[in-house]
């Protein structure tokens, strides 16, 4: 898949310097086929981003649908989130790094979805501190602090590594529930079974 | 500075895809004298490299000297830590996307000195597990937590923001502390000072 092929090419090399002879090479693909499938190498870059926000997005969806409280919702999104990283690890790594590439409506359209997802997991904490499950806290700053903490895991979360996706999520979910929790309220279920 | 107006392109255009022309015209040098002061454009990478993780030292330093409880040492390594990933957006950018193009010794060099800060990270946080502030926790696991936490705002942590390292170091610590803290020890002073 040309997607997935030039994902590790850019992750190895950089975007700015792989040359299109590169992805050739790598697709086994002439220019004429290569630029036939993917238009062109911001094209194929938006694709990449496209394919993470895509699992990251589904991931949420499945979240959304499964339903349970706020704790247990982000818990969900913590292993949904882990588990992209951890499958598609070129992808996130270019993802993560060569967005700035991305011009235009392609910019912005990766903004607005990036946003999105953002969106859902501040729109979680807020649930939670409605509920009162959680303590006061800024949504927004709050969700950043859980990004950071899972995203940045594609440094050393790797594919047939000593820890698997949830061996990850599960200590990240404990640390950041007993962070955010009120801690007047009762420790949520989904923490307690951890323990 | 070469080292300060390269991070800058590096950052901007990817340190492949930069050629040794680019550098000249941004530090307004000469290929020669470039070269003379550099030695070659991988030491100059060292050299940003170097910077930054000088900076995130002198800051570990700073704190164990001050010395304090495992949480008040955990807060004062963020606030450091943030510290330096705002006043070096670029050098940070350049640290965290192209340590891969180190190569050999220097490749080695940087593994090494990263290693002892995230050791620094470790220590505090085992050395609060031992005196019972912190629950028992996994400390390689919980440092990755952490830094990934701290780390990640160098996407959206900007010098002349909306907000300080300190704005940000504050809710981050206290999410992190309660989050390891030992709920049945009374909330740690650095934390209950906050509130």
């Amino acid at each position: 898949m040309i997607v997935d092929t030039s994902a590790r090419v850019f992750a190895r090399r950089g975007y700015h310097a792989t040359g299109i002879m590169e992805l050739c090479a790598a697709n086994q693909l002439g220019k004429g086929a290569l630029y036939h499938y993917i238009g062109s190498k911001e094209e194929l870059l938006a694709a990449i981003h496209d394919r993470v926000m895509d699992e990251v997005m589904l991931g949420a969806d499945r979240v959304a649908e499964a339903g349970g409280s706020p704790s247990e919702q982000l818990a969900m999104l913590g292993d949904e989130l882990l588990d992209v990283i951890h499958r598609y690890p070129d992808h996130v790594w270019v993802f993560l790094h060569e967005f700035p590439a991305l011009t235009g409506e392609r910019a912005q359209q990766f903004r607005t979805r990036r946003r999105k997802y953002e969106h859902r997991v501040e729109a979680v904490l807020q649930a939670g501190v409605e509920t009162g499950e959680f303590r006061a806290l800024e949504p927004k700053l709050t969700a950043m602090a859980w990004l950071g903490m899972h995203n940045y895991t594609y440094l050393w979360l790797k594919k047939g590594g000593r820890l698997s996706a949830r061996d990850v999520a599960k200590p990240f979910a404990e640390i950041f529930m007993r962070g955010i929790t009120d801690p007047s309220r009762v420790m949520p279920a989904s923490t307690r079974r951890r323990r």
